[in-house]
C-alpha cells in the first residue's frame, strides 16, 4: 500500500445498523477510542499483508431511506450497540459518510428500468472514486436480506452488483441476497477480472457450527440431528420473518453441516422476529449425537450477541482484504475468504480452522516482497 | 503389523467403568455388533497406519476391587452405558479379560513397600506378556483420579508407571494422576526408550474448549471470563468431589484456555458429585466475551454425555497408536497425541484442529512403506 | 367407591405410546414394581377422595393400527420409555388390554358414514361395559393430534366423543383435537349430564409456563417476549410437523401466557419433528423481560422429558377423577381439572398453584361423608 | 396514611449499588420517568393498603465508604444498571439522600466499643427522624454480606439492628447477614414491639426455585438432584467468593427446596466472583427428576439479571409495607412478607404462590376501614 493513497468502501444499505456501526467503529478505532476487537486484519498474523490502513478508508453508499447517519448512530447508542459517547466523538466522520450516500432503488413507485438503475448506480460509484481521488472502491452489500425473487428482471442486490462490475469495483456480498450470483452476471463478471467475495457473513450460529461440526467429525462421533432456533429483532428479524428471505439464510446455515459431516442431518433452523430484542439476537442449537456403542448424547449452545457489532469488524476485514487483492491484481472469486461466509465461493474447506489457515496463507500472498536489507542502490535521502 | 501377532492392553483400574466399557465395546466391535463410533483410528484417515487390529487386542489389568467384569457390565447396562444385550453377547470376552486381572495396590492394610509393589506389578506385566505370547503390552491408566499426594513415597499411579518402565511397556495416562510425571521416574523413563502419552483424556468440556477457544482467538474476540460447572455421578464424581483430586483435573481444563488465548482469563471450574446422575455428566460453560467496540456478548454450552462411553474409544485409540509407535521404535513423549489429552506432553498446539492435523501426520509416519508394485527380488514363499 | 366394583378406561389411540405406557404402568404400580411417581391422585392430599383404586381399572380402546400391546411395550423399552423387564412382568395385563381393543376409524378406504362409525363405536363401549360388568367406562382420547378439519362431517376425534355421549360415558380429551368441542355435539353434551374434561394435557413446556408466568405477574415484572421451540420425535413429532395440527397445540401453549399476563406477548412457538429423539422431547423457552427502570433481563428454560412418561400418570389421574365425578353425579365440564390441561374448560385460573388448589378442593367434594365415630346402630362384629 | 406525613428509609450500605438504585429509582418513579416495574406495592392488588406514597419517602443511611451518590449513580449508568440520563435527571434527590448518609462502622482502626457504635448509630437514626420530622424511619440492611462471625461481640449487621431497636425503628434485613437474629437481641426485640422482616432478598435463582419446586411437588415428580451455579461480579460477587459469606446465602437457597420438597435433595450451589460480569449475574440450575416408572428427566434454567435492578423494587416494597405495619401497630416478625425472602421469618409456606396469597391478605389487613357510605355527619359541600 503506497503511503497516502485512499480506499473507498461503498456500502449498499449505507444507513442500516451494520453500515452505521462500521462507519462509526472505524472512526473510533482510528481515533484510538477502542481496540480493534473482532478484526482479524488487525492481528499480528495479517500485519504484513499490505492492507489499506483504517485511516485511509473513505465511506459512501446507497440506501433507500434517508435518516442521517449521526441520528442512526444515536439510535444504535440507545439500543446498546454503540457505547455512549462514541456517536458524538465521531460525528464529523459520520457526517462525512452521510454526504456520500446516494439514493438506492428501486424505491416504491420508481419507474426506472433495471438498465437505468444500473447506470445511475454506476455513475454514483465512479463519481465517488474520481471526485475524492480514491485508488479503488470496494462495494459491500450490507442491506437487509431480500426475498427470493421469482420475477423477471434482476433483484435489487444484483442491480448494485452489476453497477460494481461496470464501474470496475471489487464486490463483497455480506448478505444471503443474490448479488453477483445471478446467471445474467456470470459473463460480465468473468470478463471483468475483478476480485469478489461472498456470501452471507458468518457471525454467530454458523460460526459456531463451523467449529463444532469438525469436532464431531474428527472425533468420529455421529451427529443424528442438529436443530437451531434464532430470535432476533432489528430490521433483520423482520426481513427474515419472511419465509422466502429466510430460505436463503437457512440454506447457508445448513451448508456448513452438510459440507463438514458429509451427509444431510436431521433438524431444522427457525428464525423468529422478536422486536423486543432490538439489535440483539439469541441462537439456540441442539445437537443430538451418538457416541461409542450408540450411546445418545446432547450438546446445546446458546449464543447471545449483537448482530451489528458482530458484522461490522468482518465488513472492515473483507473490504480491506478485497481492496488489497484488487491492488495486487487478483481476479475472480476469493475462496480464501471462506472464513467470513456461510455460503462461500467455490469449494473451500468447511472447518473454521482450515478456513483460518487459508486466510493467513492468503494474507501472505498479499504481502509485498521484503525489501533487501542492504540494498546496493539505496537512494540518498 | 505382522499378521497373527497380538497386542496386550493392561488397564490400571481394570474393573472400573471406563475399563469395562473398553473391553466390552472392543469385543462388540470385533463381533460386528456396533460401528466404531468415537474411534478416530477406525476412520479412513488412519486406515494405513498399521495399527493393531481390534481383534488382536488382549486385555488384562490391575484393580483393587474384585467385582467380576461380567457383573460390572450388567451394572453398566442398568446405568444406560452399555446397550441391553451387549453384556451377554460378549460374556466370553469379559470372562477372559477378568481372568487376566491381578490385585492392585496398595490396598488398605497393605504393608508392602513401594519397591515390593513395583516388583509385583512388574511381574504381573511380564507374566501376561510371556504367558500369552504378546508382542507387547501397553499399560493404560484409567483408574479413579488420586488426590494430590504430599506424602513420602510414590503415589499409586506412579508405582504402576514404574512397573511399566521396568517391564518395558509403553504407557498411557488417561487420568490427571501423577503417573510417569513423578520426578523420581524421569531418569528411568529417559533411559527406557519407551513411548508414552498423557495426561487426562479430553472427553467433554475440555474438548469443547479446545475448539471454541481457537474460534475466539481467530476472530480476535476478547474473552473476558470463562466459567464452568460439571455435574457427574459415578466413581469419578465422588473422587473429584475431593478438592485435591479436582485440582489436577481443573488445571488441565484451564490450561487449554491459557494456551490458546495467550492469557489467563477470569472464571473458575467446579466439579460436583451428583450420584443421581449415575454414569452421566453435564457440563455448563459460560463465556463472556467482548466484540467490536467492547460490546458484551455471551456464549453458553451445555454438554450431556456418558463419561465411560466418551472415554472408551479414546482408550482404544491411544492403546493402538502407542503400541504401533513402540513397534516402529518411537521413543519418548508422543506429543502428536495431544488431540486426546487435557494436559498433553510437551508444548503441542492447543487447538483441536491443529492437534488433529498432528495426529494424522503422526499416523502417516506409522505407516509401513508402500510395497513396490513390481518388486524385482520378491522372495519365494 | 364401593369395594369390588370395577372401572373401565377406554383409550382412543389404544396402541399408541401414551396408551401403552398407561396400561403397562398401571399394572406395574398395582404389582408394586414402582412407586406412583407423577400421579397426584396417589398423594395423601387426594387419598380420601374415593377414587377408584388402580387395581380396579380395566383397559380397552380403539385404534386403527394392529401392533399388539406387548410388542408395543417392547418397542417402548428399546426407546427408553419403559424400564427393562417391565414389559415382561406385565405381559398378562398387556394381553388382557389388547383383547379389548377394537378397530377405530375411519381407516383409509373406509366407506362407512359418520353415523355408522358412531354407532359402531358406541356398540364397542357398551359391549365393554356390559360384558365385563363395569360400573362405568371413562373414554380418554390419547390419539395423535389430528389436523384442523375444514371438511364436512365430524373429525375422527368427534366421532369417538359422540359415541361416548351415546354410550353414557364420561369423556376426557388429552389431545388438542376437537373431540367434544364440535358445535354439533353441544346439544347432546348438554343433554347427557355427563362429566367431561379437556383439552390437551399439560406435560412440559406449558406446565413450566403455568408456573413461570404467574411469577412474572406477581413480581410485577414486564414480559416483553416469550419464545419457544420444541423438538420431539415419535409419532407426535410427525403429527405436529403438520402446521395445521401444530396450530391447535400452539394456541393452547400461548393461552396460558395471555390468560396469566393479561396481554398478548411477542414470541412464537415452534414444534419440530426430530425422529432421532425418539420418544424424547426437548423444549427451549426464552423469556425477555423488563425489570426496574426498564432493565432488560432474560430467563431461559430447557426441559428434557419423555412425553409418554409425562402423559401416562396424568391420564390415570384424569380417568380416576372423572370416574369418581361421574359416580358422585357431577355433570358438565370439570373446570377444576385445569391443573392438567393447556386449554382447559371454562375460565379457571391460569396459574398452576391456583389450579392445584382447585384440584384439591375438588378432591374434597368427591370424598364420601365421614362415617360417624359412634354410630347408634353399629353392628357387632 | 394521613396526607402530608413523611416516612424515612434508612439504608445500611447506603452507598452500595442496591441503595443507589433504590434512591435513584424512587426519584425517577416519582418524576414519572419510568413505570414501577418490579414493585408489587404499585399493583392494583395492594393499592388500598394505605402504604406510604413513593413521593413521601425520605432516604438516609449508614456507610463506611464515601463516594457521593451522584457519582455512584454515574458508575451504575456505565455499568448498564441505570438508564442513561436518569442520574442527571434525579441529581437533586441523590444529593439530598447523600447529605443524610452518616459514617458506618466499625471501620478499620476504629477503636469504639460495640456499645459506643450502637449509641452513635441510634443517635443518627433519631436525629434523622426528628430533624426532618418523619413519622417513622424504617431501617433496611442492604450492605454486602458479612462473613459468618465466630468472634466475640456483635457482627456489624447486628450493631445496626440493635440501634434500630433502641431508636424504635422497624427493621428489614435484605441480606443473609445476622442482623436481628443474634441471640443477644432476642430479648430487646421482643420487648420493642417493633415489626421486622427478613432475611435475604429473593431476587433470582431462589425466586425461580420457589415456583419450580412446588410444581414438582404438586405433580408428584421426584426431584433427585438440584444443582446450581451463580456467576456474579460487582461487590456482591467478591463478598460471596468468601466461602463463609457464601455459606449463609446458600443455606437460604437450599431452604426453599427442603421446605417445599419435604426432604434434603442432592446438589450443591456455587457462587463465583466474575468481575467481568459487572453488576450482572447469571444463575444456572440443573434439576434431575424422576417421572413415571422412574424415567429420568432434566430441567435446566438460565437466569440473567441485574442484581441491583432486581433488588431495588423489593427494597421499596418492603420498606413501605413495614412502615405501614408499624403505623397500624403490628408487632413482631412479619411472616406474611415471606414472598420477598430466601430465609423468611417463622414457618410460612415455601411456594411463591402461597406466599403471594399471604402478601395480598396482609395488604388487606393494612387497609384503613372503608368510610361509611352514608355518614351521618357528612358535611355539605
Amino acid at each position: 500500500m503506497t503511503h497516502g493513497t485512499r480506499t473507498g468502501i461503498w456500502l449498499i444499505g449505507a444507513r442500516g445498523s451494520v453500515a452505521t456501526t462500521t462507519v462509526a467503529g472505524c472512526a473510533a478505532l482510528v481515533a484510538g477510542l477502542h481496540p480493534p476487537t473482532g478484526m482479524a486484519t488487525e492481528t499480528p498474523e495479517l500485519a504484513d499483508s499490505g492492507l489499506p490502513p483504517l485511516a485511509s478508508l473513505v465511506f459512501g453508499g446507497h440506501d433507500t431511506t434517508d435518516c442521517p447517519l449521526p441520528k442512526r448512530a444515536e439510535q444504535l447508542t440507545t439500543a446498546g450497540v454503540l457505547p455512549h459517547g462514541l456517536a458524538q466523538a465521531v460525528t464529523r466522520e459520520l457526517e462525512a459518510a452521510d454526504r456520500e450516500i446516494r439514493p438506492g432503488g428501486p424505491a416504491p413507485g420508481d419507474t426506472r428500468t433495471d438498465e437505468q438503475l444500473v447506470t445511475a448506480f454506476t455513475h454514483d460509484l465512479t463519481d465517488f472514486r474520481h471526485r475524492i481521488g480514491l485508488d479503488r472502491v470496494v462495494v459491500v452489500n450490507v442491506a437487509s436480506t431480500e426475498p427470493a425473487s421469482g420475477g423477471v428482471g434482476l433483484p435489487p442486490s444484483s442491480l448494485y452488483a452489476a453497477a460494481a462490475l461496470r464501474a470496475g469495483c471489487p464486490y463483497v456480498n455480506f448478505t444471503p441476497s443474490t448479488g453477483l450470483r445471478h446467471p445474467s452476471l456470470a459473463a460480465p463478471l468473468a470478463a471483468s477480472g475483478l476480485p469478489h467475495a461472498g456470501r452471507d457473513g458468518k457471525t454467530g450460529q454458523t460460526l459456531l457450527r463451523a467449529v463444532l461440526a469438525p469436532m464431531f467429525r474428527q472425533r468420529a462421533l455421529t451427529v443424528r440431528a442438529w436443530s437451531g432456533s434464532n430470535l432476533l429483532g432489528g430490521g433483520d428479524g423482520a426481513a427474515l420473518a419472511d419465509p422466502e428471505a429466510a430460505a436463503a439464510k437457512n440454506a447457508g446455515k445448513e451448508r456448513v453441516l452438510t459440507d463438514t459431516l458429509g451427509t444431510r442431518v436431521e433438524g431444522q433452523v427457525h428464525i423468529d422476529d422478536v422486536p423486543a430484542l432490538g439489535e440483539w439476537k439469541t441462537a439456540w442449537d441442539h445437537i443430538a449425537f451418538d457416541g461409542f456403542l450408540g450411546t445418545r448424547m446432547i450438546l446445546q449452545t446458546l449464543w447471545q450477541g449483537c448482530d451489528s457489532a458482530l458484522a461490522a469488524p468482518l465488513v472492515l476485514d473483507l473490504a480491506r482484504l478485497t481492496a488489497r487483492a484488487h491492488e495486487k491484481g487478483t481476479a475472480g472469486a476469493l475462496e480464501d475468504l471462506a472464513f467470513y461466509f456461510k455460503d462461500p465461493e467455490g469449494t473451500p474447506p468447511a472447518s473454521l480452522a482450515d478456513q483460518y489457515a487459508r486466510l493467513l496463507a492468503f494474507g501472505r500472498t498479499l504481502a509485498d516482497p521484503p525489501r533487501p536489507e542492504h540494498p546496493a542502490t539505496e537512494p540518498t535521502r
